[in-house]
């Protein structure tokens, strides 16, 4: 996930009861209920944990380029044709970046040896550098220190994710002012020894590693104490000489009524190449299957739930080089005349249980349709589940729909703020982060919004 | 540290208020709060971590066999020397394992390949083994399943440290059982991609590691479908020829009227050779050394602070092998006929600050001695210090004196009972983990107790 909090606390939450209350509640009220408890205690409880485990178990972490991605969407592609969705099928992403781990090894030189625990940033080419070391606390600092044929070891405080990873994003300017590497703190609030990767050094000539906190922390006070510090940095990670191509994964259940108007759930299959990439993202795919899985079943004994509009699910490709696969998927259609995209939404800050009311939907689009999903809102709230909704252009995958004016929602659960960063793009990002509840509420939000758009007759147009 | 909660449960905090209450609040109140206000708000303020930032990052982890743990003994017997402390000096400590970590490798072969994230268990032989996988939850059902030929994987539930540490410590048993090697889920209750070692596999032939929870859980779940799991464990860590020598580290503030009575402080100096054995234990150390330099510092103010008996610290060394450095302290001098000691005591549950009531020091004596002791700490309540005290016969290193009887203490601090365990023998154990005032609400505690017990005039015989 990218920037999503920008105006966190600027923003309040809308609290307003549209005067239309009673139509969404009147119309939707028991079909929500109905829905919620299927997925949270009926015969879908389990379901989605079940499903996530057989993908990241089954298949490990999912990296643009990797073997295990590709076989990963054809295990997928056919378990949705078993699942009976509708239009199932793949759209091939090209010229994507092909960056491979390999084993890099830095360590201190000086004053004593000690080998660091880092992982390589996306797009770190091969080096073997050694030298002293100069520590930058805040970026405003780099105008006044010389960085010049030093290696950078930041050593940040964590301010939240959103002002935060401009520290991982920093390699290229430091490159610009003389540094001949660099070491990043990783961007999180905790750590057990744990080194954090994300794309940061794509088009950098100088090599760059994250490190966890507590080694960079130990290297800062080192630093302030006026030890001369000396680093080698052995990398091998490396882009290979081709790019490589993925796929969009994309499956509906189509509109009985209104086919050709959609309503969009999303989240993105691939991940880093640590850990299970089961928080980032598999856990949002989870919940969409299991979104349309429930209401499926659903719909085989009520009709209520057979849509009128189309609900798609999209698993997309390459989010984490940025969110290439959504884009490239918004490029090859937006000129698309036999469809209109009605809501887009994903998930892609952990599938938790929302536990209290910083858990949000942010919201990009026009006040209208800002009130019609704020009744949806108080319509889980009364079904117990803790949720507000805030304005916030930040969209992550399904940005190119909200720049576009369609409204778009990003699901922002309360552990979103913090908990989620201790995880990502770390070796520890596995299917045993999710608690009980967790992927089933995830997935009853994103059922009932799919449910009550494809279905209500006071949406408005887009 | 060992087991040390097991009857945590089952005994009540002691609130009884000795008649003597008055004795003690009218004779230590003022001293009280001026040492604890010195220690946490005054120029003792930082001292500690400071102190304890200079050792390991300094010297790193300090492993029995290691030179960084040696050097780490001799910095630290000049650094007393320059405190101006009494009798600063090492005693040898001989015989003591001499295991060495290697570059241990273990990875699934089948159903795919993954190398796997593993500690080797204390003890552990080289070996090249290849097998397949059984998964023991319970180790009841080690008489029910058949493990012969077999890797043992365990996957149990976390019930605390001292109810699920005997997993690590079942090597032996599954070889016994005909397994060919075991690899053991960390004993933690959270994890971040975060294998913890321990002793373990000292005496067994087959090879014994440790697994991070989340993969040894994502083993139990391909277990439990029915999955043919393969694991090669290729360990090449060893124990060496010979055998080490090790040294505590003895330094006191000798007693101006009662010289051979002797109140004991103590942590142990060494730690697993992994992260900087901050947490486990130089906090222990850090708290113990600001005890007893408070009172040093303040007596050169106050002569109320120029204790009766003597005030002892002792950096233990070889703790993670089995208490061996206070065990031959001890053995070394029990029949020493010229000193007795009052009161025994040791940190080694991280030096954290207590901040609710499931904080207590952990007694082992009699009747008397623990009314006086719950005087002291109904004193330390006084001063804001969150406190119980209870009966527990588990007293770490020195365990040995409580056996015979000598009054004895183990600070307990709250976040011993789980937050601890997250960093326990792991590369995480920096010391990024102490936050304001933990080690400075520690080393108050101690220094209490030792002004006080070193002073007062009924503690009675022991």
């Amino acid at each position: 996930m990218s920037s999503i909090f920008s105006f966190f606390f600027l923003l309040i939450i809308t609290t307003f009861i549209a005067a239309s209350q009673n139509y969404v509640l009147e119309k939707f009220g028991n079909d929500t209920t109905e829905l919620i408890r299927y997925i949270t205690k009926g015969d879908g409880a389990g379901l989605a944990y079940q499903w996530l485990s057989t993908l990241v178990d089954g298949f490990g972490h999912r990296m643009v380029g990797s073997d295990s991605l590709e076989e990963a969407i054809d295990f997928l592609a056919k378990s949705l044709e078993e699942d009976d969705f509708d239009d199932v099928h793949t759209e091939e992403v090209p010229n994507l970046p092909n960056w491979v781990r390999e084993d890099d090894n830095v360590e201190i030189i000086e004053p004593r040896h000690q080998r660091l625990n880092v992982l390589a940033l996306g797009g770190c080419e091969p080096a073997n550098i050694t030298g002293e070391v100069v520590v930058i606390r805040d970026l405003d600092d780099s105008k006044f220190i010389n960085v010049s044929g030093k290696i950078v070891v930041t050593a940040q405080q964590f301010k939240g994710y959103p002002q935060t990873v401009k520290y991982r994003q920093s390699v290229k300017l430091f490159e610009s002012l003389g540094a001949i590497g660099v070491l990043i703190k990783s961007v999180t609030s905790f750590s057990i020894n744990s080194p954090h990767t994300g794309s940061g050094a794509e088009g950098a000539r100088i090599p760059a590693a994250s490190l966890t906190i507590e080694q960079a922390d130990m290297i800062d006070r080192m630093f302030q104490n006026g030890e001369k510090i000396v680093i080698r940095m052995n990398m091998k990670s490396h882009s290979e000489n081709h790019t490589t191509t993925s796929r969009n994964l994309i499956f509906q259940i189509t509109g009985e009524k209104f086919p050709s108007e959609v309503v969009l759930l999303s989240a993105h299959l691939d991940s880093w190449d640590v850990g299970q990439g089961a928080m980032d993202d598999g856990g949002g795919c989870a919940a969409v299957w299991s979104a349309l899985y429930s209401l499926k079943q659903l719909a085989k004994k009520n009709a209520a739930f057979k849509p009128k509009r189309t609900i798609r699910g999209i698993f997309w490709t390459s989010e984490e080089q940025g969110f290439l696969g959504a884009k490239h998927y918004y490029n090859t259609h937006k000129n698309d005349t036999n469809e209109t995209f009605y809501f887009v939404s994903e998930t892609d800050t952990g599938a938790f249980r929302p536990v209290n009311w910083f858990s949000h939907l942010s919201f990009s689009g026009d006040q209208q349709h800002m009130k019609r999903l704020d009744e949806i809102v108080h319509l889980l709230n009364r079904n117990g589940i803790l949720l507000g909704l805030m304005n916030n252009p930040s969209q992550g995958d399904v940005r190119f729909w909200a720049k576009d004016g369609i409204p778009s929602v990003n699901y922002i659960p309360d552990k979103a703020i913090d908990y989620y960063f201790y995880f990502h793009h770390t070796g520890g990002d596995y299917i045993t982060i999710f608690k009980d509840g967790d992927l089933e509420y995830t997935a009853s939000i994103f059922a009932v919004l799919g449910h009550i758009i494809a279905n209500m007759d006071n949406w408005g147009p887009t």
